[in-house]
């Protein structure tokens, strides 16, 4: 097991002192950091000093020296995946989480068949957002656990492949998010950045783009915060030797038309065979255009745009995510004709309650709804329904007439269908006279790394 | 066991949702300081979860109502004396710790003397401070681990006894401190108010008198730490319905010219008897004087410090000494013949180094000298020998020629005296001019309750 790092010389560094060190607001050293990550994961300090320290980080911060030795410790608690052999740079994406967001499914086979490797890792949806394993899973018999050598085989025959979190991957993360979930200290943007950089590091992966969202259905309600956070990870990723660029993009509605594990990969096929709605659409490619340019497979993010749009409309990215849904064992039958994926027994329509437009949506309360049907977790231990959602008939700005439907919930339980109505019908806003000024961009702003610029 | 509070048709109080609001710098409700506290000691929630909102506690402070609701839920965690039924008013006095601080050996014979009672507990030392339990266990056989029935017999018998905490007083005191000391959450002007006073009040007292000390030789070195410490406890007092006044007061230097067990029960006697050094006998006079007076056996703090002047020049102060040593199973005859008590085999001198004027003393390297030398304890476990200690020739403001002692230490073990002469000799600084300006007095300010006033 890992033993506390004792300089020659010095004394052996005592948790007790880290704790007030770090209560007193003062910068810990990196053998300090890598002490509390590897005595955390080894057992060797007890819980009740890691949640002090914890604590003490979220009230008195991080800074950008303290955030890297941080995430590189976490990092270096589990396996590495060395991909340095493939013929190609090994790019990702990583979305801080939102409502009705399907890009992964679009993106790995999308940039896989320009040539780059996506070696994607992802999570399982919590709380009021959904996540990209349980949408692969409502492909029936996709599986989502392989080992990590099965893993690297499917991303070498296809260029792409997704999987969850291994036991191997990062296990100083899972020990601290587990005690993180009890005692207050989740919201962190150090801690965050630590958490999500180390897992995506441990990818092997070149360069990473990243998608943080804000607004009414994002952790980050305000922009301010999500921009924080993005420019924290940005720093630490390139502080680390990696290409990186963050997307700050509005989650104030659900991403496309759908939400819900069967309908979102119906949506995301949609996306992948040429169609889907325009903001998906968009987000897909503009996420697409960074990751090939990231990687070195466009000069310009715009002629990775061009490339992305093509691979699209020619089928390319479709087939790939064919062949990779065949090799991770799924039927593949389900994405070349959807109606064959999990469908709910009952259909329910929210009709509007009045004439007017749709000035606010509580996109938060939808994915809650959302969570209400079954398709979603509230603790980790429960399990979701691939075949309920919501799909939605009116978006931000759009007119609506009273008894028009405003969505439809796709269900097999009528007490869990009255429940999510209730939140929809209280998540849209409806105003006599359409939303003033002009509507804000899916994309707010880009930040670059140095190397990546 | 006790279990969490759920009033009538509202949820039940998670820890996590407490210590997420203690984050966010909100006020907790009486409610869920009490089930922290309660769910703490009954063991019901786990330790990592205390020790975050213990952190947060110390980073974001409490209101004087959150300290007031700490305090009470931490008294009534324990068992509270009732000694309603004694024929005159129950005073104590609580010290933060210094250095020489023999006060409390003197206070309670001679406060019983006046026809108040006393029931004191109170606590040994630890770290550079010297602790009462410690220096009445120098006289032999003196016994202070009464069981609670015993001590109030004591109590009746003579107005004063002297005992140490026994189970039964603040368990969730005990608990929350064995937490603090590993987790940095000990210096909490707030999380140690609570601490003192749920154990004072357990004693069933009407009148509390602070001594909180400031200087070189305080656990606070700044007055102004001092004085927010002792005006919460003051005001957390007198919102439980009690008497309360505090003094600030100098421990720039020890107080008296003894500092060690033995060396400080004889000084102690010394001023019983009418004599002793006057810093000493000032203090004993001026907290005796509050004490009488908030106790109402005075109309007047003066009135009351001309009764004690009396009493310890009668002799009746030490003759209720005496009586409480007997009732106590010390040894009687080792506070008449001091010579008795336990005498260390050597004495060292420590020389000046050269011609001057003593401008400073780090009063807590010399606390630590007393340490070294097996007089105190670096940990809980250590045992102590009653019988080191240092003698003090020369304190702030005196001359001093080179090679005449500036104080003699009194050992067991040559290697032990030579580290705390060295820890003396760096206490001192000697100038070649007297110190500029008055000499501070000792007794800074007072903080009165309303109701003390």
């Amino acid at each position: 097991m890992t033993r506390p790092l004792t300089p020659l010389g010095s004394n052996p560094i005592r948790a007790v002192d880290v704790i007030r060190k770090k209560r007193d607001g003062q910068e810990l050293t990196s053998a300090e950091i890598q002490y509390v990550v590897q005595a955390c994961t080894s057992g060797e300090i007890p819980d009740y000093q890691i949640s002090a320290w914890l604590m003490a980080v979220v009230l008195r911060g991080l800074t950008r020296a303290e955030t890297s030795a941080l995430t590189d410790s976490m990092l270096r608690s589990g396996e590495i995946l060395d991909l340095s052999d493939l013929p190609a740079a090994k790019v990702d994406k990583h979305s801080t989480g939102g409502v009705g967001d399907k890009t992964s499914l679009v993106l790995a086979p999308l940039v896989a068949a320009a040539g780059l490797f996506v070696p994607m890792i992802s999570g399982r949806g919590l709380g009021h957002t959904g996540g990209t394993l349980d949408k692969l899973e409502a492909i029936p018999g996709f599986n989502v656990n392989l080992p990590l050598p099965q893993f690297r085989r499917v991303l070498d025959a296809c260029g792409c492949a997704m999987i969850g979190q291994t036991s191997e991957i990062a296990p100083a993360d899972r020990k601290l998010y587990a005690l993180r979930d009890v005692t207050g200290t989740v919201e962190s943007p150090y801690l965050i950045c630590a958490s999500i950089m180390s897992k995506k590091l441990a990818e092997g992966i070149d360069a990473l783009v990243l998608d943080v969202k804000t607004g009414s259905g994002a952790f980050m309600k305000k922009e301010q915060d999500a921009a924080f956070l993005a420019e924290l990870m940005v720093e630490t990723g390139e502080h680390m030797g990696k290409k990186m660029v963050a997307l700050i993009t509005g989650m104030d509605q659900p991403l496309g038309l759908k939400v819900g594990n069967s309908l979102e990969v119906e949506e995301a096929v949609d996306v992948l065979r040429g169609g889907g709605p325009e903001d998906l659409k968009e987000l897909c490619i503009e996420l697409a255009g960074w990751m090939l340019h990231s990687g070195g497979a466009a000069d310009a993010v715009e002629e990775g745009k061009t490339v992305s749009r093509k691979l699209l409309a020619s089928g390319e990215a479709f087939e790939k995510f064919r062949q990779m849904v065949i090799l991770q064992g799924g039927d593949v039958r389900a994405i070349d004709e959807p109606a064959r994926l999990p469908h709910s027994k009952f259909k329910l329509e929210v009709a509007s309650p009045k004439d007017g437009f749709i000035v606010a949506i509580d996109c938060e309360a939808m994915g809650r709804a959302s969570v209400a049907l079954g398709g979603g977790r509230e603790k980790k231990e429960d399990s979701v329904d691939p075949a309920v959602g919501i799909v939605v008939h009116r978006k931000l700005g759009d007119q609506v007439s009273g008894r028009e439907p405003l969505c439809t919930i796709h269900h097999n339980s009528e007490a869990r269908a009255r429940q999510a109505a209730r939140l929809l019908l209280e998540s849209y806003q409806i105003a006599s006279t359409p939303p003033a000024g002009e509507k804000p961009p899916l994309i707010r702003h880009v930040i670059r790394g140095a190397a990546a610029k």
